[in-house]
């Protein structure tokens, strides 16, 4: 993540990771969802924070669920089935479920049927949020298989020549296991910047970089600026201009509505704003295509030389996907998760306002 | 296509598809390629041709498969076969045959198995070139499926924050039928420009654009520049700088090494520079996940509202993936197909050195 997306030193407050767990998964309970699957919505917000992907960790995302849930337009208790099946896929209806809990079900699915026929792809719609959809994609990275995710719903980024907003950020998500160096996860919107990031941006008082939003016209704005209100821009793909490239984030995001959306059976959020948001999960079952120790040991061996090529004028080193989010893990799980003052004060809120004990940070006798 | 990558005017001749077909496909029968395989291989670059892709069409493409057919680069008759198969996958190693030529008979085998169990994934390895990969994409399209292919292979592409080439432009493509709108296929390199795009703009005398090159420090080029000669530059991934989201293109690209390279069992060319290119071929069949007809009736309304958007200042309309593609093929197949007058004079070379006919062109009577 840019240094200008991470909490100002003297804004962190450190939570250990099982404090947080444990009021994550408190506050899904008081919402009505049930034990089991509280324990694995914190698992996926926790772990997500952990690798320091705090745009889709508590910080971001809790409390707008916490919303969703107070409003019913999530579901705690989905009646979520499949509602098509064959050998190597599955259509799932999340019945309004959140897909940070879904998306740990839909993925096993998936992971079983790759088991059995080499690959398996379950869609899920009519959901909730996904949370960090890289999560979901390393359930398969640690069964041995490659694991694909992504995400399709929202209008806030214009197509290339766009005036209106018609896609979402719709991200995409693949990991792969390695032997001895940490696995390879890549997770990144199709749009320029994850929209979750300029929020970030605004609470750490950062500007927007050339390239990464539109005015209301559709015209991308080429200088740094400071955020703007929500409403007053739109967010471009990937690219930012067509010389840029921004085709190709425009293409990457339709190719998430195909796989999600239209495989599911259902409309786009464009076209459809109340349909939730809609997800492919892929397992494909390595030992089915290869042999497993081989594959694994070639992963480190690219996975190493790409680490250890040699930098650029000006920076220190060359990272791979996953790699310095891994790192990121090492730190938190020993020194606690840095989460900004004013996350702190909501968690204090909404544990009152739930009776729910309080929640617990590093070096503080409070 | 930017306008700068299309032949001028002045220097185009136009030839009709029926014999440019004939020609190519007399080429390949001079190479030693079996009549049926000629054919196959003829259609797959002549198609690219008539949607416009001259990037990878016979202009740019086939000259170089000729060198490598005459090099002993390429195998006319290879015997390839499948090395471990699954109901829903199989691992293909092509004996070094040219992927343009074997991407549809795998897109095929996906296929095939997408029937029997809802989708097919097949990676194909030890293989040339694999021509423009959506056209192995519309193969799956055409059988009422989405179809998804990739591939990997070269090391002209840095890595951000790097200085040396790990990477090829390790494209993705995928495409997926409508009813009554022309279908949707997406094709694009990871690198921010494709690498036969930068020999065309030369060809053409058209300049780099900020973002495309990195210098041979990998210090991204960011003014607009004449073309350097190979070797005095390096292709930056899609986002072209960290800040402009090069990381995600490079993660696009590690994704097509992940999907075709290391579910093929082989390493990458960064660490193998003789291996050759990896591909996968992915049928995802509609009717597995959701009624084809509702199916293509959705995908109709996405893309009628795509090209209905308004669009942003200074631009006549908002394109989808394969919508100019489709309106240039009409052109082509009525008008003929434009090619550069020195790729007309290489064929007028290669007919006479082959002693085939020579290659027809329209409003000529040479």
């Amino acid at each position: 993540m840019l240094e200008r997306f991470k909490v100002p030193h003297e804004d962190q407050v450190r939570v250990p990771e099982d404090s947080l767990r444990e009021t994550v998964t408190a506050v899904f309970e008081k919402m009505g969802v049930s034990p089991e699957d509280s324990v694995i919505g914190a698992d996926v917000l926790v772990s997500t924070d952990l690798r320091g992907v705090e745009t889709h960790g508590v910080s971001n995302m809790l409390r707008s669920y916490v919303a969703q849930y107070n409003q019913g337009d999530l579901n705690p208790r989905p009646n979520w089935h499949i509602v098509r099946e064959a050998p190597g896929i599955a259509t799932i209806d999340a019945d309004r479920g959140l897909a940070v809990i879904l998306g740990p079900k839909a993925m096993g699915i998936a992971i079983e049927k790759a088991r059995t026929v080499g690959v398996g792809v379950v869609t899920l719609f009519n959901s909730g949020h996904s949370g960090g959809i890289g999560h979901h994609a390393t359930l398969a990275a640690r069964q041995d298989m490659v694991g694909l995710v992504t995400t399709a719903g929202g209008t806030q980024v214009v197509p290339t020549f766009a005036s209106e907003g018609r896609l979402g950020t719709n991200p995409i998500a693949i990991a792969a296991p390695a032997k001895s160096e940490p696995f390879l996860l890549f997770d990144a919107a199709t749009s320029a910047i994850a929209g979750n990031k300029l929020q970030l941006a605004r609470r750490v008082g950062a500007n927007m970089l050339p390239g990464w939003v539109a005015d209301r016209e559709g015209t991308p704005i080429m200088e740094e600026s400071p955020v703007r209100e929500r409403g007053q821009y739109f967010q471009l793909p990937l690219g930012g201009t067509r010389e840029g490239g921004s085709h190709k984030g425009y293409g990457f995001a339709l190719m998430t509505e195909i796989l999600g959306t239209m495989l599911s059976g259902v409309l786009p959020t464009m076209l459809d704003p109340s349909g939730g948001s809609k997800h492919s999960f892929v397992a494909y079952n390595i030992a089915a295509f290869t042999d497993v120790d081989d594959f694994k040991e070639k992963m480190d061996r690219m996975l190493k030389m790409l680490r250890e090529t040699k930098p650029a004028p000006g920076f220190d080193r060359v990272l791979y996907p996953g790699l310095s989010e891994y790192e990121e893990e090492q730190d938190r799980r020993a020194n606690g998760i840095p989460l900004h003052k004013e996350v702190i004060e909501w968690f204090d809120d909404i544990t009152s306002e739930l009776s729910i004990p309080r929640l617990r940070v590093v070096d503080s006798d409070r």
